[in-house]
């Protein structure tokens, strides 16, 4: 980039004492206990006694700060900013301090020198802020903590935000991540008319924690191959000396900002349908700029010895201490801030106005911006059920229906995002009401792609969850469907985003946002076509170490309960809710009716199906998920038959944290309550989706704890037929039968000829399976008969 | 491409008919029980009942085989394949079997027409062998289930192999992913001299399972420019008709061929020093190529209709039964098989002989080239410790320096990956001997970075993961140091290899390899510099899900048990090892010889901590990890001061298999050791790692359970100092001693003045943390004082 004449002297000198400003105050956040505005000279005593926080991106996001302020107040955009590099804090706290955000929003950290000093104590100091950017920092939906995710969150907020401008500061050494090298590919799934438009910044600063960064050390010219590969028209900003980088800056934003404006209005007037390059910036300036040049005779200043705290003993260290105060008075404060320690007239002036400044958008707390989903009544997609368990159902093709109606009723506030599973999971009928958004060439043969639509659908599950969560945290609704096994991808990624709605709880300011809806189909038990690979239920164990605040596991046993639970997991605020569920025919336990006062309660007896007289029963058979229900009720059948006087009590679970003390989860049932349910001293065998210990983690404190006996998946399977896969963890009806006669004291010895002849149709199913390759007929056509 | 003269018409036939050969195979495979060489009219009696795997990649694997066994032929050179789309099972299973390599490890899969009958019924068969590329498919070290991993396995497979050259297939649907968007960049970390090669396969197909590719669908200039910025030389074939793709294909391995033996020769004999441009195919063809051009009027051929199987109902409707038959005759079986049903002889000479034939390779069965790790003594490196609790060491630094010499014994044969961690690990003492190979610019600045090197260090995960997993399934070692936190984000890379081990143990033939060894620093409880998002012990609970044979977990409480664990899972065998430690300085508890003995044993009471006498404790406190050893000793100095007569017993666990009850785990303890640990009936005070449900888990089955009370982490933190983080989570030596007097009956209502002060002096040392920033005195400079 040559400098350009578009920006006066005047704003040159405007822009960089903004910066100045904003690089004081972050290193003031690192360093200062006291004396915040250097009225005295610097002593031991106004230094931290703990140095913790980052340095070294914090300029280069200061600059990229300032610089937007500026296309903000010119071009009248509505912008946010993305901070990419995991370490920004002290720039993000700074910059919102600077456009007097942070003091409205935490009022004690008040705009002047008393705020400032508490400004600069309270960073990386206990009860005070995090050194990442974080929920308690305003202008901030991206939380600096694991790496990869700040560009597929920048393109989540633009989606359906025609209006919105997100700039994304991605660090080079986030950009050395999978999940940000997929995410570049995010353009071919943006529409420039219904979408807002998103500006990378790659910084380039060249360095991480203790190494140089991998796209500092290529040649431009393949970098530069790489950026336009990726689809994007690059603008290279690089220097070091303040004046000449402003001047490249501004002209690189400005011809940014007309090209954007240009493609959307090409979009939006012209009709202009081929994908077209956006632009993007390439900012290569040096880590820690401004900072300390050297130390004992190394670099700091561009090197990664300014990651961190480049100046470390301060307090003990004389020669430091000085240093450290040559340094803060290199952004002479004095002309910044004025005597009350407000900062001065041109640089209040030199940030938007009101709702435009970036860290007060109401896009970056999108609670605010939240309109409530229009659902349709998900009764009217009920599937009949006169008896339980006769009629056969595909459950994701259901709900499938209620969700079409829910993407038309809600074209530019819902999207769908899945890994290429959405057909696959059987919800396809959304497709009579929308497409697969795409950005790439379409061919005549192709089906359901379009250059706009409300699913997403890219073999990548990280994209899929970071476009969905910069979604919600915008403002908006959405569900992710995808294979069970595969969801453990974005294990980490659930991980950042639960302790995200953690945080935000102890936060009033922050408005309630859409919960992340996860929709698990191709599950573990029914992976016909795929093997063990494909045989994992363990994100549920991820899961439940969250706060139970935020997590929420269903597990609905047939077509009416998914669309019950379903419907409600969709109004929920603020959680993250999974629901797994088959997308096979799998038989219809209950009547909508029926459903919905079981999905109420989310947990409960089967009276239907029990012969305990809703009393003192002799066993209990709990299940929860589909095939656990299925294998449980046959199993159940078999004992009506073999034991007619046994007493047999039927539980099924739909909601997974009922089973918890209430004193562990919202959700969670009293001992009472519990105990009535599955009693204090009667064995209860309990078939289960996922792995076994699951039960066990949630019941320890229970009376009846002793006496539970759970099955589930035990990491053993293949491509196999649907009954073999649950003979081979022991979960299948012939098991649970034996497993009732191993634990019920009363049908002692006498039984031992019938559970030998429960051993011996395993064996047969077995053997039938082997040598015809499908399930036994009896297996495979059972229906529940009474 | 253009083609090229280089192959003859003789050539072009003889590779003709060994792909078609392929494709009637993998055919065969997908639709065939009986049957197989036709020689019968087709019956439905002879097809499959239920339709199980996946056609669609499977004629692009089987041309490029086919063509990678010529250039073996004609260049003698060493080569495997990494088959990157998940379902190319029929493909790789059919080549193994043309090359005689099937029939030789499963001789009842004999190479004549039994044992095609055999090949083509057991495939995604109950009983038989799944759909994708498994540890069952010789000449396979890559699992196809989950994308994204092929090019990270095949750069780990080249690493120290200077011979072998990697073709890797990468599919159009993985490509689309995180990690293989990353893996690309693996050739900035590939030294000529030492390493081998990697040819990347960009197969373009067009489409995924319902949705075109993203890659095929952008302009050739754009996908051009992406594979130049990579750093690659792409060479394109593009078309589906075969004799002139033969002849493009060739051409363009050869150019490939010679580019990488120029490039190896310029690097190891001229001392040519710069990276240069990889040469890479780009393949452009049908997906389903040579299938069914279209049923019902729609394309399947070159659409995604042919992902799985294009004739979904051969059995029950004779038109697609006949067209079944005329795909499968299209191949001309009869030319390619002789009377037995053996491959003819032009077929045979077309592969490669002995160990070349890459389904024989000894690289894809690495455990045969495994040589065991020379390891110096690590008690060489130990600490002294004549008292407990009294001196600190920094425990990884400890470790660091025992693995600087074992980088240096085995120059070629062990690596270290991490994610720029290595320096903040404090392992630092490696780069004594080598540096972190990097082949991008260096600078004269640049510190232990070096174009060949034993530690690779790139800020993903995912790489990490996936090249070390190459490195060890080809028979190397390594070690995977990260902080604990962001381990999760390769939960599922994790899960996957897991489930591959699992797989081996039952497979003879299949050789043990080199445990993954995780180093897991910067944990939990020391996140000094960072926040709440880097807090998250969970991993562990990932690891426990999977088969006891084959995962290990070691929570060494100081440097010297560190080491010798450190010591066993390097010289392990086919397991997961996770270790979690610290490395910030902390008390050293155990001389070496103690350690040895601690370790040995996995579990073990600490005597000289202890003041039960050996016998009949009135409570026992436990712990597990550095940090909750250190409250819980330090809660112990002050029960023993507060309460002289109570009978205090202190239990440390390293290996957190050993709580289990040995039927469920090998390294389990059975009931009567257990109970003589922790007793049947005494309050045990658990002070834990990670989630404490995890320790329930493990020891629900315990007659003591009832009376096990675990504190961990529960989802509390922030940055602050080390003593606020375990009291925001309760795990603090006050809050223990609470504990302990809200447990142990004989104490009773007598010491509630006691329990007040303790909660006094928490509430002091909070007030202290928050007014000056770091933790009181006596909190942080506590020894053991007996």
């Amino acid at each position: 980039m040559t400098e350009s004449a578009a920006i006066t002297d005047d704003e040159v000198r405007q822009i960089d004492a903004y910066w100045r400003a904003a690089n004081y105050l972050s290193v003031g956040q690192i360093y200062l206990l006291d004396n915040p505005l250097l009225r005295e000279p610097l002593e031991p005593a106004h230094i931290k006694p703990r140095l913790l926080g980052h340095w070294g991106t914090s300029p280069g996001l200061n600059f990229c700060y300032a610089h937007l302020n500026r296309v903000i107040r010119e071009r009248g955009v509505e912008m946010i900013t993305i901070v990419g590099p995991g370490h920004g804090g002290p720039s993000a706290v700074a910059n919102a301090w600077l456009e007097g955000v942070y003091s409205e929003v935490y009022p004690d950290v008040s705009l002047d020198e008393p705020g400032m000093r508490r400004l600069f104590r309270q960073f990386s100091f206990p009860g005070g802020v995090p050194s990442h950017v974080a929920p308690e920092t305003p202008g901030s939906i991206h939380e600096g903590g694991e790496l990869g995710y700040s560009l597929a969150h920048a393109y989540g907020a633009a989606f359906d935000n025609p209006d919105l401008v997100v700039a994304c500061v991605v660090g080079d050494g986030e950009a050395e991540t999978g999940p940000l090298a997929a995410s570049w590919h995010s353009n071919k799934f943006l529409d420039p008319v219904r979408d807002g438009a998103v500006l990378p910044i790659l910084h380039l600063n060249g360095y991480k924690i203790a190494n140089p960064s991998l796209l500092a050390r290529i040649p431009e010219e393949e970098l530069v191959q790489l950026l336009d590969g990726y689809g994007y028209q690059p603008f290279l900003v690089a220097g070091d000396e303040p004046a000449s980088m402003h001047r490249k800056m501004a002209a690189a934003l400005d011809q940014a900002f007309t090209e954007i404006a240009e493609i959307q209005h090409g979009a939006r007037e012209e009709g202009v349908t081929g994908r077209r390059r956006w632009p993007m910036i390439v900012l290569r300036s040096p880590k820690g700029w401004t900072g300390p040049r050297e130390l004992d005779g190394k670099p700091v200043e561009n090197s990664w010895r300014s990651h961190q705290v480049p100046l470390g003993h301060v307090r003990d260290d004389p020669a430091q201490l000085a240093q450290l105060e040559e340094w803060l008075r290199s952004y002479r404060p004095e002309e910044l801030f004025d005597d009350t320690g407000r900062p001065v007239k041109e640089l209040l002036a030199a940030a938007p106005e009101g709702d435009r400044r970036m860290s007060a958008s109401p896009h970056a707390n999108g609670g605010l911006l939240l309109k409530p989903l229009v659902l349709p009544d998900f009764r009217d997609y009920r599937v009949p059920v006169d008896k339980p368990g006769t009629t056969s159902s595909e459950p994701t093709r259901t709900f499938g229906a209620f969700l079409r109606d829910v993407v038309k009723a809600n074209p530019s506030n819902f999207r769908i995002m899945g890994p290429d599973e959405t057909e696959s999971n059987r919800l396809g009928a959304v497709f009579e009401v929308t497409d697969r958004v795409f950005r790439g060439e379409l061919l005549p043969t192709d089906e359901h792609q379009g250059t706009s639509g409300q699913v997403m659908e890219v073999l990548s599950e990280h994209l899929c969850q970071g476009w969905l969560e910069g979604y919600l945290l915008t403002g908006r609704h959405g569900l992710f469907n995808s294979y069970e096994a595969f969801i453990h991808i974005v294990d980490s990624m659930f991980n950042q985003h639960a302790k995200w709605l953690k945080v935000t709880r102890d936060l009033p300011w922050r408005a309630p946002i859409a919960s992340l809806n996860y929709l698990l189909s191709s599950h573990v038990w029914r992976q016909d076509h795929n093997g063990f690979t494909h045989q994992d239920p363990g994100f549920l164990d991820v899961v439940m170490n969250k706060k139970p605040e935020i997590v929420r596991v269903y597990l609905p046993p047939d077509a009416n309960t998914l669309l019950s639970v379903g419907d409600h997991c969709l109004r929920s605020r603020d959680h993250v809710n999974v629901i797994v569920a088959g997308k096979q025919p799998a038989l219809n336990w209950l009547s909508m009716d029926a459903a919905i006062a079981h999905c109420t309660r989310g947990v409960g007896i089967w009276e239907w199906a029990s012969t305990d007289g809703g009393a003192d029963p002799d066993v209990v058979l709990a299940c929860a998920g589909d095939i656990p229900t299925l294998e449980t009720l046959a199993a159940v059948d078999m004992i009506r038959r073999l034991f007619p006087d046994l007493r047999v009590r039927v539980v099924n679970v739909v909601d997974l944290m009922r089973l918890q003390p209430d004193t562990e989860h919202p959700n969670g049932m009293p001992d009472r309550e519990y105990d009535a349910l599955f009693t204090t001293d009667k064995p209860v065998i309990f078939a289960f989706h996922g792995y076994p210990y699951l039960i066990h983690r949630l019941t320890y404190r229970r009376a009846g704890h002793p006496h539970l006996h759970v099955r589930g998946y035990k990491e053993e399977g293949t491509t196999t037929t649907p009954f073999d896969m649950v003979m081979l963890n022991d979960l299948d009806r012939y098991h649970l039968v034996m497993d009732v006669i191993d634990r019920v004291p009363s049908l002692g010895g006498r039984v031992a000829h019938i559970r030998q002849r429960m051993a011996d149709q395993r064996l047969a199913a077995r053997a039938y399976t082997r040598l015809h390759g499908e399930d036994a007929p009896e297996v495979r056509d059972w229906t529940w008969p009474y």
